[in-house]
């Protein structure tokens, strides 16, 4: 993982009616979210789109234009319905075939008569993509140009990301603090607001949550990549949160 | 809930950095995705944008340009951060200013002593909008124009989309139907695939699972608005089926 100085952004392309029908709940883009934020990559945008070819392409074209990656899950398996890499040749321009790479990567998992037509779907790879290694079930993810595609199985896409992580280009980490109010959003609201105002350069959220007395509670989650500045609005949040009549 | 006869489509536009850094998982995509669906909603598309408010704009207009209805979450409580309700008003080019039936509803709760400036920003309402009512803690969400804005707290969402259901236009309900295939994805492919071709007035998904005995298995969701175009690909699914050697 090599740091670089600007931030580095990211997009998710989550691919599947099987997520928009609600059959399936999602479980990728919260652990995708917290892993990217972790090496230092800005995770700025998700989109889900269904299984429908346009559709991928117009999100894919839109969002590897605007982030330094796009990272999509779903959709790279054995049956009809696995129409990512398909999709993502097409926004590319370039062709697709069965990858000799891929197959043998097949091969390691899957005698060579079971490899029919719908297995080998799975070595359909973009002209000029890298392979992604899965160590769970063998059949590959890729990476081309600024995109990586990824299995929509949680285990697996879990193992493909740790794949490529260390290769990816990260920017300096966001740092974040929690701090507990221990008072209701409505009280805090207007000296937050203040604070906020006079850090530019720091982020700071207010997350409402209930305790254990049953009481509107708040989290304050203040965050920058520059410890100094994070030090100075936490200290600012703390000193208001004293200040408050209790 | 009115009938109609054509799909009625849904757009789902999910607002916070909190989502996007991972530190909060999202509980509102699946909800809402099976909620609509359950209505004859079709959620087309979901987005999940940071709390800036040129890309909430950006986003809420693409979607609602594309779709029946766009539903947003999150962003609309008392603190700085909370920037949904000016986003609504700067894309749908309104003003925005504390509306009167909106702090009559924060009153029923919140002594008038406490109704600051932070807590009347819940009474920011952009001109023209019908408020969404709030059983759990009154602050409202509110309906303009396609948009309707919800909060992000799942608890109050989910009062607020009871509260907006019963007057949502909806369609033929999609009628979905799950097979057990008892085979591997890679076995049955090939015809599945010439089921699918078949019967392209029917959808046909197929989501790989590990089953009890730890082999590879799949659910086969058959979905169709027309009941008989329905059974019939499912005839045609569970003879294939059958038609497998064991």
């Amino acid at each position: 993982m090599s740091d670089t100085t600007g931030p580095v952004s990211a997009g998710l392309l989550v691919i599947g009616d099987e997520i928009l029908s609600g059959r399936t709940k999602d479980r990728n883009i919260g652990y995708i979210a917290e892993y990217l934020t972790a090496i230092g990559i800005d995770l700025s945008e998700v989109r889900v789109v269904p299984d429908i070819e346009d559709e991928i392409v117009a999100a894919l074209n839109a969002m590897r234009a605007r982030y330094t990656y796009v990272f999509t899950t779903g959709g790279i398996g054995p049956t009809h319905d696995d129409i990512t890499a398909d999709a993502v040749a097409k926004a590319f321009g370039v062709s697709i075939g069965v990858d000799p790479r891929a197959r043998a990567m097949l091969l390691e998992r899957i005698p060579e008569a079971d490899l029919n037509e719908a297995r080998l779907r799975m070595a359909r790879i973009p002209a000029g993509a890298e392979l992604v290694a899965n160590k769970v079930s063998k059949a590959p993810g890729f990476w081309i140009g600024n995109v990586i595609v990824m299995a929509g199985v949680p285990t697996i896409m879990q193992a493909m990301l740790d794949e490529v992580a260390p290769k990816l280009k990260t920017g300096v980490r966001m740092l974040a603090e929690t701090v507990r109010a221990d008072a209701k959003e409505g009280d805090i609201g207007g000296p937050l607001a203040a604070i906020a105002a006079a850090h530019p350069e720091v982020s700071i959220g207010s997350y409402p949550f209930q305790d254990e007395e049953g009481r509107p509670n708040a989290n304050l989650v203040v965050r920058s990549r520059d410890e100094g500045k994070l030090a100075a609005a936490l200290a600012a949040v703390r000193e208001m949160l004293a200040s408050l009549p209790r």
